[in-house]
């Protein structure tokens, strides 16, 4: 395998303590050349489902790399530490599912590692930092070049630890969904992708009505916030491809009462 | 124009989520030997004088740059996306006011383009992630020594949505002012310059009262939180050259129930 | 000196300011070349202790490098601006006791400078943002392979303020100890070293009772997180090689309302 020139770093570690920085201080070290883009390290702790959405959604958009991704309530059990190669890129992380869905958005497993080969680790390894210790150290090292099959032991990739998809139900002009985030801003992304609402009539123009949790509501269907006035929710299609709903300068996560989760059905007016 | 080595990048993206992270990965691969620095991403969602004062007190102590700056509640909209040249540097952003500061903070503008040129933006536009899908891939082509007029079609200089400067007035030995930002330590930076407030006789050693909303308050006027002890409030020119309000060791936005935006009158003493 | 080809960066100075780009964009004016690591920006304000052990606990794993640290409550008073050689690197700060600890970490002080030379500074100081106008410059400066001797007039090392480390204290199987720091996790390490602990019995598989202001509390002492049930405490040797008290999947600090400088009796069990 050819040298990467790029790492990618995603988190639930914050930027409070020093953990980020030391990864950073660790991959300087190994692979002085490659660059380091940090995606997140706001992941809420241990929010496995969260980590894997926005490393999912955001690996279309960076370049060739060894993405590092870490969230790992199990660190130092016995979860399988892995390196898996899909699309030109190699992802580096813990066999939790937290890597599931960006490797099929790379376009899917085609070899797999568990790392242990302690060579390409730190000389020590605590119980709690496999981060500095292992999975930054190896994405490193295979910046460098170093062959993926040098990092450890071959896995069949049908073997990974899975991580179910977000349910999403089209019938006629309705639809079932689920929340898969929060944005910044309160945006509520679903998970129904947008061609899949165009089937169902919910394109701009049209009206939509969502039920959920005895709440119903309905909202007109636009392309931007900039359709509605200030204060008004629309529900448009957002920049990963996905259904959402929003307030034009608001946060319609609070106004709504929905969180990651949530269920909803959905139903296309004229 | 040459290439720029430099990128700068100020959002109200958060951290959160992968915002931050897809633009550095989209510029790397178009411009791979820039470097990009970030400014902030904690602009208050949509606080467009927020992200203008942030951007304009940090371009005098930044390298030769494209400036690339989106707080953009309008995206998706017919707002304008523009690159604006001042200065040795470029900036560019939506054209709702956000770089008015910085570019005369920079010298002025003197040319302007409202970015057009499909060919520099990526393949697919949404309309919510002008940042991403816009603003930052024509940043970095600009970067790479791309001409500045091949982003787009020319645009009078005049012609770019103002932002009106935070009000001072200053009259004898009074002063009226309002808070333009409040920063991290709860200091309260003051729409007054310091060379204004020196004529007015706030130098110090002298005192000033301070009068807003029916409260009033006479404070020491020093150069730094150390002239006063802890606890102490001390009126003092900040570091971008503004007057300002800090409580030693302490939150002086807190104590006073100050915010951006709030009108003071200041009387110097003796 | 050699040339450094790393600077890294630990402040208090928040990320909603730009506070810390101004400082990223004046490095790279100097020094093109370094690359600069971000430790953490969210040291609590003022906090001196808690900067001083989010780096010394950082320092065994960065490279090689001039370090900045600027957690400076005396920031424009008569309080020193020095540069330490430790090790291999340079330590640059205010002389508060911030950079005590990572001095002994990296092997002790050597030589030490007060940063006197305006030649390395910006031309003008303000009172009240010297990680812009001296800190981050001078360090820069030496990043290029400036001499420390060139940075100012050499002081002796046993003349820099000193922070008084963390207490601990073993009898027997009993320790004594105070909580050094509380992580993004809410997992609370101790003051008491793994080694020390280990003498005193408090090994994997033993349980501690752990008892502070009438509080008292026995917990197994496992090796990692997932040596318990989720929701369970378990008592551990953390990645800094301390004792550490957590909550697998859990905040431990807000489970037992410890805080930094809360101290504790630990007495081994079997």
């Amino acid at each position: 395998m050819a040298a990467f020139h790029c790492l990618t770093f995603l988190t639930d570690y914050g930027l409070e303590d020093a953990f980020v920085g030391v990864c950073h201080g660790v991959a300087l070290q190994i692979a002085p050349d490659a660059r380091v883009i940090d995606i997140s390290h706001l992941i809420p702790p241990g929010d496995i489902r969260r980590g894997a959405a926005v490393l999912a959604q955001s690996v279309p958009y960076l370049p060739t790399a060894v993405h590092v991704a870490v969230v790992d309530p199990g660190v130092g059990t016995q979860r399988r530490a892995i390196a898996v190669e899909a699309g030109d890129s190699v992802f580096v992380g813990p066999d939790n599912g937290l890597l599931t869905w960006a490797i099929t958005a790379a376009g899917g497993a085609r070899r797999a590692v568990a790392l242990s080969n302690r060579d390409l680790w730190r000389d020590t390894v605590t119980a709690t930092f496999h981060g500095r210790d292992i999975f930054m150290p190896v994405a490193a090292w295979l910046a460098t070049g170093v062959p993926l099959d040098r990092a450890g032991d071959p896995i069949d990739v049908t073997d990974l630890v899975p991580l179910p998809a977000p349910a999403f139900q089209v019938t006629g002009r309705a639809a079932r969904a689920e929340v898969i985030m929060v944005d910044r801003f309160g945006n509520v992304q679903l998970s129904l992708p947008g061609d899949e609402a165009d089937r169902a009539g919910l394109v701009r123009g049209a009206t939509v009505t969502l039920a959920w949790d005895g709440a119903e509501i309905t909202v007109p269907v636009g392309a931007t916030f900039g359709d509605v006035r200030p204060g008004e929710l629309v529900c448009y299609r957002d920049s990963s491809g996905l259904v959402a709903i929003a307030v034009a300068g608001g946060n319609a996560a609070e106004r709504l009462g929905l969180r990651p989760g949530s269920a909803l059905t959905l139903t296309v007016g004229s």
